[in-house]
């Protein structure tokens, strides 16, 4: 393998397949980068036990083609601190790194020992905007379960049925569901790892170029341009969540998103020291939303905030881990949400209705 | 105690004063902030075992005179997020923030508890500029050892003599010294706190005013417009420095301080793994500066930096830790550096001489 380099675009895109690599790893070659010479371009490949991903740089210098597996690390920071062109040349095993006066060998792992990426139909497969796909994770995946008992609950799943895609996560205290409305015909339904969601947000561009999904049973592939990524699926039945937003309601109530979010976050400093970050939130004679929480070891706190808009009983008094609500309203792109009722020990809905897409909420009161 | 307050500068003032305080302390008050509403203005103060740093906010409308302690965190945590005007009340065991519809009680500590500043006799101080004070301090404390066997060495000793301060740092591996011409006739020499020294760098604006210094015994006292700053000083003798840098050198060289630091920093990256982070320099035979490093686990770089100019013996090779090296080349403002050697076993000087200051670097080898 011999070709010469811009350091900038090689430094960029080893930087980027290297995110995922990790140097603690039960198989060591999967903390080395795989670096394939073909006859018009590199690609390169990072990889762990979940996510693979794979970067390809059109270059019209190569003067002999092959592969070598380098320490993703110790290389990747070595090109950094370079400028200009770098000329690399590999052996059996090692790879050489020249650029002026400058002169550096790296010890290599055998490329042949490097697990193959998974081999895709290509009928089984579908396009997303960019900016949809990192939407619809962006304001779910938050709410997975961080607790590893039910594999299934550590991810999102997503589920294209006719130009719909719905996105849920749930830990099963609280629960996100995001519908929005996209041109495919595709029909398919998977959990994607909660690691893979965090890393492929990184990656995907905020704009609105198309992003080509494939599937098999056990990995998708996401395709932009010159990046490929790849992750492996959470196996096993996803609980359906259908069913759990609740039609009617005791209250339903309109109010600013904004001012609620600061007056949560207010009210949390006095949550801190609980398990459960426990806010109180009821309604007052007058009609406004009492926000109240106290802690014996540093003090009170208790507001009041208007409503816009109030149906059905005024009788609510409720104690709701603030944490949950502050991510779930943070992910509301609308001014006003609605937060939704049905007595003490039932849980809340908070919502928001934008066009084409719709934004559900539900978090479980704590028992005070 | 009673007052209105505007909230962005009651919380910018209550996180410069927080800034020391820890809420794991040995004396429960000191993770408190103490407010103090005197007829004019209210101070604010926070301390740490080590330092004490007080804040003076000018105000008309104090309705009523007194102080209280207050949990820093929660307390400042709170001021932040909330806007517009405050009004601030406290009574014996509590003190009440009010802001349009927000209520909130925090617990306190009885403010007679709270321990006094030191007091200083008023003679015994000089001015400094604050720009200047900042340089000298950040470009010796890197220095200074972490070690606790030798408390004397984990702080930076500053001595000003006629017109002239010195500050030295060491660990007795390396050594950072600084002169520079001030505009004092102050005689004095004391030892910074390492802390102290880094927290007073976060408080000083990087400007030319004026910072005035007094001194007793134990303490040290920062005056600068509405902050004040006192630290505790080092007890003890700092070891006698002038006469370590050398005079007569075996071989001198002057060359590029940004090339260096790049060839550096490229080298090390091949000495991770080893605990003094060796880089080997030598001169070559055309007189330029070889710098190598290598590492069986990860591969070995080599590479030659031009000379500007050079000076006596050109038979040089010395290991020395790179990271040290670097500390001291990032210090160093002018584009040319020198380098002094004396053989193989002694230690390297690192020098700059600007104008009106004069900068030395002292690096003892590593056995290799």
């Amino acid at each position: 393998m011999k070709f010469k380099i811009s350091q900038d675009v090689f430094s960029k895109n080893l930087l980027e397949v290297g995110r995922v690599i990790s140097s603690r790893t039960a198989l060591p070659i999967l903390a080395g980068i795989k670096i394939t010479a073909e006859i018009d371009r590199i690609i390169l490949t990072g990889s762990n036990s979940d996510i693979i991903i794979q970067k390809t740089i059109p270059l019209e210098e190569i003067q002999e083609t092959g592969s070598v597996v380098v320490s993703a690390k110790y290389f990747s920071e070595l090109i950094k601190r370079l400028s200009g062109t770098v000329m690399v040349e590999s052996c059996s095993k090692h790879i050489t790194v020249h650029s002026e006066e400058i002169m550096t060998h790296f010890n290599c792992f055998n490329a042949d020992e490097y697990p193959d990426v998974p081999i895709f139909n290509s009928e089984n497969h579908t396009y997303i905007n960019g900016k949809e796909l990192i939407e619809v994770l962006k304001r779910t995946s938050f709410a997975v379960s961080k607790n590893e008992t039910r594999p299934v609950l550590t991810g999102v799943q997503l589920t294209f049925s006719m130009n719909k895609l719905t996105a849920v996560a749930t830990d099963s205290v609280r629960l996100a569901l995001l519908e929005t409305v996209i041109d495919s015909s595709f029909v398919g339904s998977f959990i994607l790892p909660s690691g893979s969601v965090n890393e492929l947000l990184k990656l995907v561009q905020q704009n609105s170029e198309k992003v080509e999904i494939q599937l098999t049973e056990n990995f998708i592939h996401f395709k932009n341009n010159d990046t490929s990524f790849y992750s492996r699926l959470i196996a096993g039945n996803y609980p359906n969540t259908s069913s759990l937003i609740p039609n009617d309601n005791k209250t339903v109530l309109s109010m600013s998103r904004e001012s609620l979010v600061k007056g949560i976050d207010r009210a949390i400093l006095f949550a801190g020291e609980w398990k459960n970050n426990n806010v109180k939130l009821s309604l007052t004679d007058n009609n406004k939303l009492s926000i109240t929480s106290s802690s014996s070891e540093i003090g009170t706190i208790e507001e009041y905030q208007n409503i816009n808009h109030l149906e059905g009983d005024s009788d609510v008094s409720i104690s709701i881990d603030g944490n949950f609500m502050l991510d779930a309203l943070k992910v509301i792109r609308e001014p006003e949400i609605k937060i939704r009722f049905n007595g003490k020990m039932k849980p809340i809905v908070i919502e928001s209705t934008e066009k084409e897409t719709a934004c559900f909420h539900l978090i479980s009161p704590v028992r005070s």
